[in-house]
């Protein structure tokens, strides 16, 4: 039997929320060309990333380990050098493994230094982008205002359009224009209903999207895996014509918050309710202004991903492709008081994930949805498997979801996942006066229950099948003692577990003993 | 005030027990010079390994960093490239970091070549031997009994004094001599108490004590960090006349053990004690030829080290010189039916720490006992302040034992030491047929309780109170399950505050806030 994968595309959307997809149950944002994919695919409907936060779920989704095992535990924590990624595992099976779009990779410069890699060599600038080769890197967010040039080439792709601005990511891509032509910055969410300063075919979507095909037809019939990576629906909240005006506030759903969740509020929760964007999207006004924009930016992913998918049955890469769409965290939008990600409710922690596999051996799952309990660490193996090699298990703490795909079973699969937040950068510490050391949280959800451990405060609990909504917290309800422990052993037996003999395949364990009497290692012979 | 510690002598033996000196009480076997390194600093008396057995402890001597950590778990698991080292800390601040001895390193060659650092550099050198300048590195066990030729300094040494063989280590240094001049391997214990083939000064101790002396003189007064690690008194019990001699049956300790510890036996202890080295020390007649040897080994450090202090006595190193003598772990000699180490009782996880620090600050603390817990991982950051550098805590998991040393009692001391073991590779995982995967123990001992964390099997739990000798196994005790729950509890919290932010100080976490909204991360702004 002949393989058919021979290529991989791994799209990623940033700060996309699992829900908000027509095939996912949204009832008013259509999503026809990624709906398609699923259907075409299936639909993990409970899948979930290693950390609600960019930089370290990607670093998870990169690695195909916890956070707690990659440790770059925050945004801007840099992963250290060493740490493999999938292009060290997927580069040595022949396929080039490429990046356009957003890593949010922080390269461990000092560790670098010391080891004499030079960002200027090639090896060096593997290490420096996590395994991707740099087609073209946009992580998207530059906010300087201090008049710095941006030289992304997505900047220079807009000036050579005629967009002319130290900085016209932010002054075009994500700003509006005031009555007299000024600049209303996106950073403004006030501002967020008007259309960009670019045309919509100059926006990010758009450009990234035509980036990633002209990658893949210069690739012609060698094996590839591209990482296709938008920024979008990710804040600024800005969106080029129509896509700004494409939704209004009738189309938005509720708000999924209730007064009662602010009664004897856990202090990490009620930290995170006191910044900014929680602020914010508690006021209906902010929710009204900025979620039809965001429903215009998915709904731009989707214009987009047609455009690419029919450009990739044209070429023919449906018979030999997997394709990944997911997404690295969600978004509170005001839901629970909260906005942005980082606390671990289904709206930040859980994920999109739609995988496409075209094997024939995949038939009989097309269309499905899967409810297993996936992690973003499930693909790194995927993808290895997918394309022939073998997973090194004493490395990687994710499954293979082949099996699931092609429809064998597995006998056992795992009965829970697991995700982290170190806080000790944002605010929440200071409102809670807490040194940087004692800022972990990690999230355990089994086929039931949702508890999340505080280090230094009482935890939450969460049953998702009589609230799924996750209104009530259950965390200090006496009644609930027994499944706290419970999920709190799952934990300790989660963190003992964790990947500690990354050097060392399990052969060579198993191998010891025989091998030791065979060199003669006599330890205790009379 | 001037710094009067300019060099760091830092003295390791193998498989040395904390009781085997007459300092700490040992009633027949004297160690004068030991003692009076004690007389003139502080014996610490509560010191414990990160894991009782050589590779993964000698790891976290070496980085300051738990085993769960550093992730070398056991003994030939590398140490991943990128894994910094005292040589890291202390090159930087001018010093020598030399070794003479053991380090049992393993090199991560993959991680090596996977970002170009080649043995052969200097950089690559430092490497593959933990950060060490192998001086002269002899791990000291060369067992291979198929006619390869052993190449160590130590070796050459040998041949040259006319010891001529293959295997110069095993046949004259680590062998004795039958009746017909035949040799008795040292792999028997039956032949502990004859005669090694070498004369006492071309044996291992006196050998490395001269290299150590070497290397000081010719450092004249620029300044060292010299790991002179002793092989001995690590098996094969083999010791040079006239210390094969020097104490009879009537010099040994009775063994700690009684016939109720095998009632109701915890499976994993159990495991350990059907392993050769267990049943074989199990046996009073192998206890009465080994342990006088063993005694014998001891002592010849001891002398050594007389040597050696003299030395340093008259080359005015004393006065400007960190001096500590400590152990890798103990060895159980037939206490709790066991052999070996590994497991966790005081006899395997405890270890001699004698610190002298030179600084007219510490002569308030001269020959007392400190019964602080102290942990392997204290010393690097007491080595890198002692010459006046600051310990990274983003990285190090241990505290500067300095301010015990110099009488300034810190605010608050840790409650809890830890230590860990992965018996993946041995025998007991055989016996239980475990995945190598379900493998991982932990020890917490706080100032009362010892316990045990098994993976997958109930807990132990010893009261080091009212049973010292740790007798009674309290882990199935309905009396103790609330202790039990409580230390449970610290292994948690330690395990999820494992150092999880090793690129990144704290002070950019601290400042983080303020950085973003200083550059323009407007987040949530309406």
């Amino acid at each position: 039997m002949t393989r058919r994968v021979r290529n991989i595309l791994f799209i990623m959307c940033d700060q996309l929320r699992w829900d908000y997809l027509s095939c996912a149950g949204h009832p008013t944002l259509e999503t026809p060309n990624i709906d398609r994919l699923a259907a075409r695919g299936v639909r993990f409907d409970r899948a979930y990333v290693q950390g609600p936060v960019c930089g370290p779920s990607r670093m998870s989704y990169y690695t195909g380990r916890y956070v707690g095992s990659h440790h770059a535990i925050w945004n801007f924590v840099p992963l250290r050098v060493g740490e493999q990624t999938l292009g060290d595992y997927l580069r040595p099976l022949g396929l080039r493994v490429a990046l356009a779009g957003k890593t949010h990779m922080e390269p461990d410069r000092p560790g670098m230094e010391r080891l004499g890699l030079s960002p200027q060599s090639e090896r060096g600038m593997l290490v420096a982008e996590c395994g991707f080769e740099p087609f073209d890197r946009d992580d998207g967010i530059y906010p300087s205002l201090f008049g710095k040039r941006i030289g992304t080439k997505y900047c220079e792709y807009l000036r050579k359009r005629g967009y002319e601005a130290d900085n016209p990511w932010h002054d075009f891509a994500n700003s509006a224009a005031g009555p007299k032509g000024e600049i209303l910055s996106g950073w403004s969410m006030r501002y967020a209903r008007l259309p960009a300063r670019v045309r919509q075919e100059d926006s990010e979507t758009p450009y990234m999207t035509r980036r990633a095909m002209e990658l893949i037809a210069a690739q012609g019939d060698k094996p590839w895996c591209l990482h296709l990576s938008y920024i979008k629906p990710h804040w600024p909240y800005v969106a080029p014509a129509p896509y700004n005006d494409m939704y209004d506030e009738g189309d938005i759903l509720p708000a999924n918050r209730v007064a009662r969740e602010r009664d004897d509020m856990h202090p990490v929760y009620a930290a995170y309710g006191k910044v900014r964007e929680s602020q914010s999207f508690s006021r209906d006004e902010v929710r009204r202004t900025v979620i039809p924009t965001y429903m215009g930016l998915v709904k731009q992913v989707d214009d987009q991903l047609g455009q690419l998918f029919a450009f990739l049955e044209k070429q023919g890469r449906f018979d030999d492709t997997l394709i990944v769409f997911t997404s690295d965290h969600g978004d509170y939008l005001g839901d629970h008081w909260l906005g942005e990600k980082e606390m671990f409710h289904d709206v930040s922690s859980k994920v999109p994930m739609i995988v496409y596999d075209p094997d024939p051996a995949a038939d009989a799952t097309r269309g499905t949805v899967d409810r297993s309990l996936v992690e973003a660490i499930d693909l790194v193996p995927t993808f290895i498997e997918a394309v022939g090699g073998t997973p090194p298990r004493h490395i990687l703490e994710g499954r293979s979801l082949l099996p699931l795909l092609r429809g064998a079973r597995p006998a056992s699969w795992r009965e829970a996942v697991f995700s982290e937040l170190d806080y000790s950068f944002r605010e929440p510490r200071l409102f809670l006066d807490l040194p940087v050391d004692a800022c972990r949280a990690i999230m355990v959800r089994d086929a039931r229950w949702k508890y999340l451990h505080f280090d230094g405060f009482r935890p939450m609990l969460f049953d998702l099948e009589d609230d799924p909504a996750e209104l009530v917290d259950l965390g200090a309800d006496p009644a609930h003692a027994k499944v706290r422990d419970d999920l709190a052993g799952r934990i300790f037996t989660w963190l003992a577990r964790l990947q500690t003999r990354e050097t060392t395949p399990h052969a060579a364990a198993e191998g010891w003993v025989e091998k030791a009497n065979k060199g003669g290692i006599l330890i205790g012979q009379w």
